[in-house]
């Protein structure tokens, strides 16, 4: 989990090419939450991080390639899902966190989200950090099965993908604002439809892990 | 159900008006999808509509009002909801069409939604537009409950987003291709997830309609 893309130089923690890493890519978010895409260039990102252009130019090439590394570097920040000890409960707790992502002001995650429709590069990017964000999260539907809630074998990752995709739907694609109670909802109908036998793999299917190397979209999102 | 918004003008069905509104109207999404946002101007919407860009620029000012007028012209067109005699069958139907919206090449809805990320006008007429459509869908939800395939109360938008959010969470989030068993699947699920209780409003709860102006994030996604 978590290995830094070539782009980046090899780290080595507490050395230069780390606390250089660290300093170029703690300027991407706030510029980009500040000025949106347009607004985040090389030149803007070196003056905030205090680094040399040549340097940044040199090991992130543009806008994209810092994209790309500041969503590995958030990927790489040994989260782990929600345990509070039932289903409905770590669904519940993960929605939240979702939710809190896309309310906060600003939101870190929102502009990325947009920075991944002109970026190909940010959308590759993105598509790998969320599909090892799901990859964790079998883990809440392997410990359920464990307790007996659930019967295998389940999907683990349509599951989850049940719970958290109408809080993404309200905030991201309806632009409207999601409702207190939703994550809590959206937990509970998707632990329903699980126990109603949803989300069940066909006998000798692989689990609900997904390599982020499998094949999905051709046509990247790009403008 | 779809009165056209007071930028374009009175409409005079058949009228002149009417004519130039629907040619520059079918210049945006074909521009959109060429030559994404950036692309998407003024005077390229004139070129291509052979509409005189003095004219285009006095009824729709802007991008962000083409985008906005575009998005109501579709949202007039008529669509009502997949009724197929079942419940589930309804909701693997409308799922079927979203995939199908989403997955062509070109996705003007793909773009669409892209675009939303660029212009708040965009994003506020894509917002009223997909509320409308979830409105029109509360007929899927009437229709099981007449039949006895659900018990009232409920709540019909929630179902229907259930059903939906996993297919928009694929593509358009996810970046990934969605599997062509998604669309019976995340229907399923919210069948199930609905028979077992979910999506029930609270006694005395207004019915799942929203109306349009219902107040939502106060902040566009804008750039």
């Amino acid at each position: 989990m978590g290995t830094s893309r070539g782009a980046a130089g090899a780290r080595r923690p507490g050395g230069r090419t780390a606390r250089v890493r660290e300093k170029v890519l703690e300027a991407v978010g706030p510029l980009l939450v500040e000025y949106g895409f347009d607004g985040l260039t090389v030149d803007a990102v070196a003056a905030r991080s205090g680094v040399h252009r040549a340097t940044v130019y040199r090991r992130w090439r543009d806008v994209g390639g810092l994209l790309a590394d500041a969503l590995d570097a958030a990927g790489d920040d040994g989260w782990s899902p929600p345990d509070t000890g039932s289903l409905e409960g770590d669904l519940r707790a993960l929605n939240g966190e979702v939710q809190e992502a896309l309310t906060e002001e600003p939101s870190v995650a929102l502009a990325m989200i947009a920075a991944s429709f002109r970026s190909e590069e940010a959308a590759r990017s993105l598509r790998r950090f969320w599909e090892e964000r799901y990859d964790r999260c079998v883990a809440i539907v392997d410990r359920a099965v464990a307790r007996g809630e659930l019967e295998p074998p389940v999907e683990a990752r349509k599951l989850v993908v049940s719970s958290t995709s109408p809080v993404y739907h309200h905030r991201v694609l309806l632009h409207a604002a999601p409702g207190p109670e939703l994550p809590a909802e959206a937990a509970r109908a998707a632990v329903l439809a699980a126990r109603a036998g949803a989300f069940r793999s066909p006998p000798g299917a692989p689990s609900g892990r997904r390599s982020a190397d499998q094949p999905a979209a051709a046509a990247g999102p790009g403008t």
